[in-house]
């Protein structure tokens, strides 16, 4: 690299930090940008407690910085989804092998461990409260509002836009020529709603799972906090026969509760009023290319790729993005004319792959996850795959525990393995037959035939 | 409908023509805003002959109006397509059965008659050199800059974007709540080419088809003017082996244009100097949803589904958009609040449809058309359809001859109609054999099982 090549950053929350600390850790320069307050020092977060799930691909790339022990530490493992079906009953679905597990994180805590740790790097400059305006895709040049109002030119030879799922840097590439965009928005919105901890502040319900009503069309589900409240999201459609435009009657929507949520309704705190004071917020999936311009300004995690949470995976595919940007900048020694077309070129198949799998997997909460069924062909493919690891391993583990199988290899071979589940779903009297040898030996052939040669 | 009711087009192009033409005759008072000058007025063209093919669809809408007789007068029929293969043979396909043709019509021509004919209805009142600036999307209200400078309010009770593939009203809508949108770029530009005509007007190849140069990842197209002369239109990826981007040297040029198209080189008006001098023009693609806000603004024509001209359908299908507009006016009484949402779920699906036709005819068009056994199954196609019509239009018949059926439908029994095709074409020695009686009857047992019972 050149002596002093600096970068500016747009963006301050989880991926903005952690490509701030890894290119720091280069000896580059680096402008850290964000709009909004510090919340070190102001509470923006108003009391909520947004979490999300942190697997393999995410620890994987944190230890990059050497950062996993303390952030695994405020972090509650979750080793199975346990279902709370409409009759009241409660079933529970392993995500993976004994002890592995998808972890509960909060992503203020994280955003704030990770900009502590930039603090840390000599290099590293953090400006809060400055809101980008423009960007120069030639130069790499930035204009910043400050909160006072002033507004700065900042020169620098590169730029990634780590600004989210709205991200400023994107929405002004949209004039640029040859630049393909998409912003879909889902048919379903989600409000946030709380189960508090008991007063000695363990926690109400199974603390080290991922609780989901699936209700097909729509779904509550929670999440464990270290301070044993859960966090709750509801997720239902935006317009229709039961919606979140249909329900507007507080009676409707205590109906609502009553009628679908019982056994989550002695748990939630005040979920009423919550549903009746929130705004729902949308969802959509964003999909752009290129994912960088004139190897000068690139784009990086949800900026790039804004996927919905239903795999939840948003976070470690932004984490594994600056991961495989890391290595390429050692790969090709620093040479960013090189680094930014392999870096698009290795990562965007990828943020496509995590976007679709993200998209269905809605499906595979709301209403497969309560379906006999599939829960029958699951316990099928997990019986298969420990007496055959190496033919098969279920797609929910390639996408979350193998980080080392790409997310686009993960789709395509979970669509092989679709097709031949289908088969074995069909075969007589399957709910009867599943545990016997016929199964096995069917399910070996297909899956020999189909991935013995190539894997 | 209530008296006085007023509505905004943004954009006086053939679509926006037609729309302000047929909402007059319904009694409403319409305002068409163009930005550019009046083209019979001032020459925007600059010698510039735009032409574009017009189909059944498009006559059929046009019909409306009371407008083909006049239009077909200017139009030149094209009933096959002439192939000028690289070796130098030429062969010919026919569009459709005797005397089905397509029709190459001038963009500016059609416009200008439109233009003439709103100036005949009293309450259309024209605007050019009004450029949109701003709408209000929830009382349709509109800014315009004039070519003076002065920017002006109109109040109006609807408004359409009938304003292009650019269009000013849609890239607005990007900021509403829960709008959908994407704009792909294909991997192909183009330049458009000229072949003049004879010194005594006549054409100096065929006239009454379309010619195409197929080559693969590139094309070359012509389609004849009423002077003689032909517009022609190169294709080819903007990046790559043999692309715009990698044919910079006039040297690489010329021997482009000698290796691929020699036979058309003694026809090309200075084809090299041409290509140096133009820069390449994109293609692309926009999908959005809705296509109407608040039941006071729409979209229309490219505005709400810019395609790529591989079908010939992109005039064809937003005149097609005004008809249907039209005829739920009727059925709907004028009531807006009820035309809007059923001109939207009747149109988003046949305009995602032809854009995905027209995306796909490109490899049609640039490779098949050259290929042998694609040309067979045609011949097959073609034979069983004319012994056997209630059972099988081709593709494209369906697509240009068959206004009835909607470009969905026709997409739908088009991939049935593939899914069959390939498994004749799998047949042994179909070479040889696909004139004999085994074919048919196969074909015959295929096509009834999948369209026997629905049709």
């Amino acid at each position: 690299m050149t002596a002093q090549q600096s970068f500016t950053i747009a963006g301050g929350g989880p991926v903005g930090s952690l490509l701030a600390i890894l290119l720091a850790r280069h000896g580059y320069n680096v402008g850290l940008y964000e709009g909004r307050p510090d919340s070190r020092k102001t509470s923006i977060y108003q009391g909520k407690s947004i979490n999300i799930a942190l697997s393999d691909r995410g620890w994987r790339s944190l230890e990059r910085i050497g950062n996993v022990g303390a952030t695994k530490d405020d972090a509650i493992a979750m080793y199975r989804r346990t279902i709370h079906n409409e009759d009241g009953s409660i079933t529970h679905q392993p995500y993976g092998k004994d002890g592995q597990a998808i972890w509960s994180v909060s992503r203020g805590g994280i955003n704030e461990q990770l900009l502590d740790m930039a603090d840390e790097e000599p290099n590293i400059q953090t400006y809060f409260e400055h809101r980008l305006t423009d960007v120069d895709f030639k130069s790499a040049a930035a204009d910043f509002q400050r909160n006072d109002g002033e507004s700065i030119n900042v020169q620098s030879d590169f730029l990634f836009g780590a600004d989210g799922a709205n991200s400023k840097v994107r929405r002004l590439a949209h004039n640029l020529p040859r630049f393909s965009y998409s912003q879909t928005y889902m048919p379903q919105c989600y409000i946030e709603l709380t189960i508090p901890a008991h007063e000695d502040g363990t926690h109400k319900i199974e603390k080290n799972a991922l609780h989901i009503w699936p209700r097909k069309d729509f779904m509550l589900i929670a999440l464990p906090n270290p301070d044993g409240s859960f966090t709750c999201t509801l997720f239902m459609n935006y317009e229709g026969d039961v919606s979140f435009k249909a329900l507007r009657e507080r009676d409707a929507v205590a109906d609502f509760f009553s009628r679908y949520f019982a056994d989550a309704l002695e748990y939630l705190d005040n979920p009423v009023e919550d549903f009746m004071s929130k705004t729902a917020s949308s969802l959509f999936l964003v999909h752009v290319y290129p994912w960088s311009f004139n190897n000068r300004v690139g784009l990086i995690g949800d900026a790039a790729h804004a996927i919905v949470p239903f795999y939840g995976q948003g976070m470690n595919c932004g984490f594994e993005d600056c991961a495989e940007l890391n290595d390429l900048v050692n790969q090709f020694d620093h040479d960013w004319d090189r680094v930014f077309p392999a870096y698009e070129k290795q990562r965007k198949p990828n943020g496509d792959a995590i976007a679709e799998l993200s998209k269905r997997n809605f499906v595979e909460m709301s209403d497969l996850a309560g379906d006999a069924r599939f829960q029958l062909q699951k316990k099928i493919e997990a019986k298969f795959s420990a007496a055959f690891p190496t033919l098969w391993t279920p797609l929910y583990s390639m996408v979350t525990f193998s980080p080392d199988v790409p997310y686009a290899e993960a789709l395509r071979v979970g669509d092989e393995q679709k097709e031949i589940m289908d088969k074995i779903m069909q075969m007589p009297n399957i709910e009867e037959n599943w545990d016997g040898q016929a199964v096995m030996d069917e399910l070996r052939k297909l899956a020999a035939a189909a991935f013995g040669e190539k894997r």
